[in-house]
């Protein structure tokens, strides 16, 4: 054909790479494929499985086949609202919720939906500024500091409204807590005077707490508390009920931001139509909850504790600069009191960084540009997420609830992930 | 908030309303639920269920919650590219393949990363055209006639392309065959014809084949054995495997076209991630096929040929115009025979049409304004489903495949549709 791509290919799509988070898990399969031991801390995919009683639901309804309503099956969407009242204390209403293939689709129609700009603190998620880009829409970063635990300030996002001098621009702010990539959360305090300014410039505030119900202490608190008007509450079934593969995630809106719903579930209904319903019928089984699921999230939180603060102390001990993680399993390694050592070695960037790492030890981290931090600053993500998540909550199971993990679990269960941290530390200090 | 959709509201999709088909759909319901009888002839799914080795598959791998790659498992790649190679007799690779959230999604994401415009004939499936209007693309229609049985001609084609003076134009051409919503398809010469105007103007021809294996005789002819290199080929599990609701449709790409496969595979990765896993470990067994598939299919065809070429007869008896069917499971209903009488009684339009037949005898079609022919056409849709599938396989299965089905058939297992059919007859001989 004589139509090629120099032709045709539409310019805001051009040049777009496979989503960083999918392409460091081909590249190390394709690592593993030749042999080599690969310690998987790329990927940020659950390592615990499907809650059986779920799995179960999804058997029960593996005949459903009618086309379900664009925004989703109404027992699925009142599950939703029931969820959030009950664990996050804020109002939800069943005719709030938006059902998609995912989260990320749904952040996708949103921004194409809304005419607005958008506004990321960083480190942030990797999809949030790609799919910006593919629909040709403004962004602003904030970048964050290490000192702040990675978390955007009232003071700080005020000042950038200020300046940008126009009170009425439309704005989407994105807050990631607790955050992928780095597994650090907001104080109620904090979250309350984010939400102020966010109120005082009308803006629309989508809250990722797709983390929130893996809050180490189970203490996750949505900033829909105290921007009701405003917040719409993104969730979804990858990563608390461990089903990242299902693709399910939820939008919550509140009254006032119906026409946003009303638009994106128009545009959801000319596109994937709605989300496979068998997998919807399942989701109503995880969303209701019950004492099985909550066990089931006990334990999780304890082994990603345990497992999460041990690695940070690794690397503190071994020179690296991370926050003790408060939930989630992402830590965000700063490698920058190396950062002689590295530029001796030829190492300036953060993707140089993590290719080294892999070719070296075999440890597999996403750099820190992937999460739009300036591509010379020495971090990068780790998910401590390379383990036998249903081993692991099977060992956990013999350890009372009441009590403390024993200091050799990690050791025992998650020990890829030691081992890993281990070579990390080793690799520093060899440099 | 003061943030209104007045100000922030993408042009592009502002008044877009819900897909025609799912409106339809809810506006049923909504009647049956106020205990009226509807004949349900609106929404375009399949009657029968998904095949019994098929749902199996789901349940055994209801488990899997990995991440799948983003342009589908390896294994489903293989069973499409085999089963195109060996039901349609063309090429086909498992590296052509792109899986996604249905077929639908899929178009999107094509409309989305090529920068081309659309030539659609109509009367045509009810999404092409709204996709095309939320991404801001220009759209040619080409009408077609009745008495070509609404088919695009070669001709028709070359003419209008000859009279845009413009043989550089990056253009997608959409057929759609055995189509939706006229039952109607393309002989092998009349294929051959247009896919040389497609090579000589150097068209990406996307041939929408979801009804391909319900051609009534199974006598699907693709058109990609014509025009290879340019042609994508759209299937998926909705129609042929009943399976609607669980959301996965297939794109098979010749070598040629592996850049918009690569540009719509890294769009994939920043908006639906990749389609549900257990649903894809489902989809390998069904693309493998095999004899319970084949008998499956079989029954399916030989109940719809019987039923879609009963009511047009029925129709035609009755003085309205429409075509014998020879696969999916729609008729398109021409009441211009009428126009005059329909006039007397206010109705002027497709739309006046639809909703006073539903008012007048509970029969639900869509309205030909839907497929994007002119608004006071006086066309319509009928969907011939409203049956139960599961009781008519069954009851088909007594009768030995070489074997016609008997002519009560119809009556004692599909009955609604008989009986709506009677009663549009008997609505416009009354008026």
């Amino acid at each position: 054909m004589r139509i090629t791509k120099q032709v045709s290919l539409n310019l805001d799509v051009r040049g777009l790479q496979q989503s960083a988070t999918l392409a460091v898990n081909d590249r190390s399969r394709d690592l593993q494929s030749r042999g080599r031991q690969v310690y998987r801390l790329g990927l940020g995919q659950s390592p615990f499985p499907v809650p059986q009683s779920v799995v179960d639901a999804l058997k029960l309804h593996a005949h459903e086949k009618d086309y379900l309503p664009a925004r989703g099956h109404p027992d699925l969407r009142a599950a939703v609202a029931d969820f959030h009242r009950r664990k996050d204390s804020v109002e939800a209403r069943a005719d709030g919720v938006l059902i998609g293939p995912g989260s990320k689709e749904l952040m996708f129609l949103l921004q194409l939906v809304y005419y607005g700009e958008l506004i990321v603190p960083t480190p942030c998620w990797v999809s949030y500024v790609p799919q910006a880009a593919i629909l040709g829409r403004k962004v602003k970063l904030l970048p964050t500091r290490f000192r702040d635990k990675w978390r955007v300030t009232a003071a700080h996002l005020n000042k950038h409204l200020e300046d940008e001098n126009d009170d009425m621009r439309p704005r989407i702010l994105i807050l990631n807590y607790p955050g992928n990539p780095e597994g650090c959360s907001y104080r109620a305090d904090e979250l309350q005077a984010i939400a102020e300014v966010a109120r005082r410039y009308n803006i629309v505030l989508l809250s990722d707490e797709i983390y929130g119900q893996l809050h180490h202490d189970g203490g996750h608190i949505s900033v829909a508390r105290y921007y009701p008007e405003g917040t719409i509450i993104s969730s979804g079934l990858s990563k608390w009920c461990g089903a990242g593969g299902w693709r399910l995630g939820t939008f919550t809106f509140p009254p006032d931001l119906d026409w946003l719903l009303d638009s994106m579930a128009a545009v959801a209904s000319e596109t994937y139509t709605s989300v496979s319903a068998p997998i919807q019928f399942a989701a109503i089984r995880a969303f209701q909850g019950g004492i099985q699921i909550e066990r089931y999230l006990w334990q999780a939180r304890r082994i990603l504790k345990e497992l999460g603060g041990r690695c940070a102390r690794m690397l503190n001990d071994g020179g690296l600069r991370v926050h003790d993680p408060v939930g989630a399993f992402y830590l965000f390694l700063d490698f920058s009191p190396f950062r002689e050592k590295l530029a001796e070695r030829g190492i300036t960037n953060s993707a140089e960084l993590c290719e080294r790492l892999l070719a070296d030890t075999g440890v597999a981290l996403l750099p820190g540009k992937d999460f739009s931090r300036p591509p010379e600053e020495l971090t990068a993500r780790m998910a401590y997420v390379d383990f036998d998540g249903a081993e692991a909550l099977a060992a956990g199971e013999r350890v009372p609830l009441d009590q403390q993990l024993p200091p050799d679990f990690t050791d025992l269960w998650c020990y890829n992930v030691v081992e890993a941290t281990r070579l990390i530390v080793s690799w520093v200090g060899l440099i």
